[in-house]
C-alpha cells in the first residue's frame, strides 16, 4: 500500500496529535514537553515543530480533531439508537480514562487551557458552534424520520441539553466510577426523553 | 484578635490549600512545583512540607475541603430556592473560572490525576459518597417541609441527577461562555423539575 505525499502529511500530523493526546493525559498539557511528544509519537522534535509551532497549536489541533469525531458518531447513530444503552455502555469507558473516547483528564486540561488563553477559548466556542449546528442538523434528521417537525429553537435547546447530559455523566464516570447500574439507568430514562423529545 | 495554636494551623493550611488551587488552576497539577505554592502563599517551602507531605496530601486536602463547601452551599439552599435563577447565575461565575467555585480547570485536573493515581480515585470516590448522603438528606428534608415523602431510591436517583446536571453545566459555561440566556434557563426549565420531583 502506497501513500501520497498529502496522505503522509496527514498521517505524520494524526501520529503526533495522537501521541500529544496521550502526554497531556499522562502528564498535564504544561507539564509535557514537545521532547515528550516526540518520544511518544518516536519521530524527532525538529519534525514535530514542521507540523506544530507550539503547544498551543497542538491543543487547537486536538479541539478541531475532536469536532470531526463527534460528526462521525453522529453519522452512525440512527433514529432508532437505545441512548439509554449506548450511554450506560459509554459510562463503563470514560471510568477507564479510555484515550480514544471523551476523557476528562483531557478536556479537564483544554477548559483550563481555555480559561488561561483566549485563543484556546475562541477556537473551543467556534467548535462549540460547529457541533451544535451538526447535533441540530441530526436531531431535524431524526424528527423527520419520524414524522415529526422540530423549531429550530426546540433542536437548538436539545442539543445543548445533550452536551450538557454526556459531559456530566463523562464526569460522573471519573468522579464515581461504582455508581449502581440501575441508577444511572433511572438518570438516563427520566433525562434523555427532554433531548429526543420521544 | 487572638488565635489559638489549634486556629492558627488550621488557617495557615487553609492558606497553603487556596494557594495551591491557584497555582494549580495557572499552571497544571503537574507543572505547579510546592516552589511555586510556597511562593503564592507567601511562605517558606519548608513550612509546607510540614503541613503536606507531598502533592497528593494537598490534592486529597482540596477534595476534602470542596466537600465542606458542598455542604454549607446545601446548608444555605431553601426549599423555595429558586434553582433555575441561581444555577443561571452560576453559569456567569463558572465561565469566568472564578477560583471560588466549583472550577472546571481545578476539577479537570483532579479527575485526570484520579485516573493516574488510585489513592485520588480512592479519595474522589469516597467524597462523592459523602455528597452523595448529604444531598439525599437535603431532598428528604426539603420532601418533608413540602408535605412529600421520598423514597431513598428516589432521593439518591436525584442526587446523582443533580451533580451531573451541574458540573454538566459547569464544564458548558467554560466551553461556551456566550450560550444564550433564554436557552439555558429553557434547559433548566427542563433539567429541575427531574432533579427536584415538583
Amino acid at each position: 500500500m502506497s501513500y501520497s505525499a498529502g496522505e503522509r502529511i496527514e498521517l505524520q500530523r494524526q501520529r503526533i496529535l495522537k501521541a500529544a493526546k496521550r502526554c497531556f493525559i499522562a502528564h498535564g498539557f504544561h507539564a509535557a514537553a514537545i521532547s515528550d511528544i516526540a518520544a511518544e509519537a518516536g519521530i524527532s522534535q525538529g519534525l514535530i515543530y514542521r507540523y506544530f509551532e507550539n503547544k498551543r497549536a497542538i491543543i487547537l489541533a486536538i479541539i478541531e480533531m475532536q469536532l470531526v469525531e463527534n460528526r462521525e458518531n453522529l453519522d452512525r447513530l440512527q433514529a432508532s439508537t437505545d441512548f439509554v444503552a449506548a450511554l450506560g455502555q459509554a459510562y463503563g469507558l470514560w471510568a477507564k480514562g479510555d484515550p480514544e473516547l471523551w476523557h476528562a483528564g483531557l478536556h479537564g486540561e483544554i477548559a483550563a487551557e481555555s480559561l488561561r488563553d483566549p485563543i484556546v477559548a475562541d477556537a473551543l466556542r467556534r467548535s462549540e458552534q460547529q457541533n451544535r449546528q451538526a447535533l441540530m442538523a441530526w436531531f431535524h434528521r431524526r424528527d423527520a424520520e419520524m414524522g415529526r417537525r422540530t423549531s429550530d429553537e426546540d433542536a437548538q435547546l436539545r442539543a445543548a441539553l445533550m452536551s450538557c447530559i454526556v459531559e456530566g455523566l463523562a464526569i460522573r464516570a471519573v468522579r464515581e466510577p461504582d455508581l449502581p447500574p440501575e441508577i444511572l439507568r433511572a438518570m438516563l430514562e427520566r433525562m434523555m426523553p427532554l433531548v429526543l423529545g420521544d
